[in-house]
């Protein structure tokens, strides 16, 4: 793998993924400079002190002004505010991406707005934690996990190499598939899981049989690990509802039919449909464990980081 | 806490939670003398390996003679038939307990092949990984879980202080309810967690536009925290679903409600239900930390470890 360096590279948004790149970037000294860009006077004055960049304003355009590289790492649903903000300021030449959860209609909203003098790569890590701010970040987040690039038939090749060649420098594996596959793929890795976590959640809250103390003190038999999803972040995940409407429609009509033919079994007393659904499941824990996508402790590793702690 | 110590402890059953007995046990010197029955030889002979016991025996009224407490780790479907192989070997004044995941139908088909010179006071021990056999087992397992005991009205109050006793020598915390009670509870906070887990990993395996390699590369973005749940041993949840067929079926229709709201919210781009809906799950979480059933670390900890290990 070619060392890669760019002069100068912009990131708009200084969340989660916005801040992991800042880290890695000057981890592996990926860029020569980094500016920062967000909305909120609040959270900059953070990425300063977290001394994530060399440069931050809440004013997009100046940030990308010059820049070879630019991030847009914001809910996908103010994607194309950004774009409007920075079409009269980037640099001739240069390489926009974002980070955005859905694609096809980012891509959409996005790709009119950019001058044809920059090239607009899409992008999506696939890499992330609940918790976000520009505290959530680190910079291993990207290591060993898939970014997958969604280029347009007519990208620049060069370009395209040399985004590829920054997320490999992060750590993560790149991929290209088209928009509405990646779309599809998300909807069921992460869309669907996220929906269904926080119907479970907010199920178990409503309940007037069991209060939600209970649930609480119970919840290390199933129901906590649903919880992780759940508590990710709510404009993100509102706005991913948004843009990915018809994958995320017909993923959920996949898992109504079996969650009905599952209810069905409970209802008829059916152990032999229970027994073989729940059979078939197992191979694909050991699958993700063995693609490096998941550890092998039991429990997600909780008992050992418990112990750790004392 | 006084420390309590039975003369003879014997278990039927040595899988996640009855080796995990047998060692905390040991560990804690709860009881003078462990004896082990399992039906399968080859499990017996892996439980000598382990010495997790003092007498291994594929009999279980071998095991059970002369022991004061008797406890049973078995599906909750093959309760009744170790109720029968026991019930003319037991020691007058034995306490027989169980660690079954649902009480109500167990205690109907358990409790009359009981004999009345006996106190059978039903339990369960809310813990577990998603591991199966007496290499799943583990000292620390019970330590700050809940273990719920459903006595009778007309239980001997002496029997279940000092069963309460027994857990409270696991490290557990011990709660009363009812058998009904018992079964609502974890309807939701596990049988519903468990069920919606095994069908999300089923929905994606059966989908023809999403490759199974695609869904393990990308699980890191949510679906992957599913598998561990969908990876848990099937007999076990078959039994489950036979055992507490109405509870689970009450909340998985108060599941369906919710998600069809959710579904509605998608479809008509109500982006304002949709981020009330994933706000007021968030506060679920930190409370079931601030419980200690759970750890505060990102991810669940997985890039502590992973990081620990290379």
């Amino acid at each position: 793998m070619l060392h890669i360096q760019f002069e100068k590279i912009a990131l708009i948004g200084i969340g989660l993924i916005g801040s992991s790149l800042a880290r890695v970037i000057k981890k592996k000294n990926i860029a020569v400079q980094i500016s920062i860009a967000t909305r909120r006077q609040e959270t900059l004055k953070r990425a300063r002190e977290l001394e994530l960049g060399d440069f931050y304003t809440t004013d997009n355009a100046e940030a990308v002004e010059g820049a070879d590289l630019v991030i847009v790492s914001v809910p996908v649903g103010a994607s194309a505010e950004v774009a409007k903000t920075i079409r009269d300021h980037l640099k001739s030449g240069a390489i926009v991406t974002d980070v955005g959860s859905t694609k096809a209609l980012v891509i959409e909203e996005m790709a009119p707005l950019l001058p044809k003098t920059v090239h607009f790569i899409p992008g999506h890590p696939i890499a992330g934690t609940e918790y976000s701010g520009p505290d959530a970040g680190f910079a291993d987040l990207f290591m060993n996990r898939w970014c997958i690039l969604t280029p347009f038939a007519e990208s620049d090749a060069v370009a395209v190499a040399q985004l590829t060649a920054f997320w490999e420098a992060c750590g993560a594996r790149v991929e290209k598939m088209t928009p509405t596959h990646h779309d599809l793929v998300l909807a069921i890795v992460s869309h669907l899981p996220h929906l269904i976590a926080y119907n479970t959640v907010g199920t178990a809250s409503d309940l007037e049989k069991v209060t939600n103390s209970e649930v609480i003190a119970y919840s290390a038999s199933g129901f906590r690990d649903f919880t992780r999803l759940a508590s990710s972040d709510p404009v993100m995940w509102r706005d991913i509802c948004l843009h990915n409407k018809d994958a995320i429609l017909e993923m959920l009509s996949r898992f109504n039919e079996g969650l009905a033919s599952l209810e069905r079994a409970i209802h008829l007393g059916d152990g032999e449909t229970l027994l073989n659904f729940f059979t078939r499941t197992r191979a694909v824990r050991r699958n993700i464990i063995a693609a490096g996508q998941e550890i092998d402790a039991p429990d997600f590793g909780r008992h050992n980081l418990s112990k750790e702690r004392g």
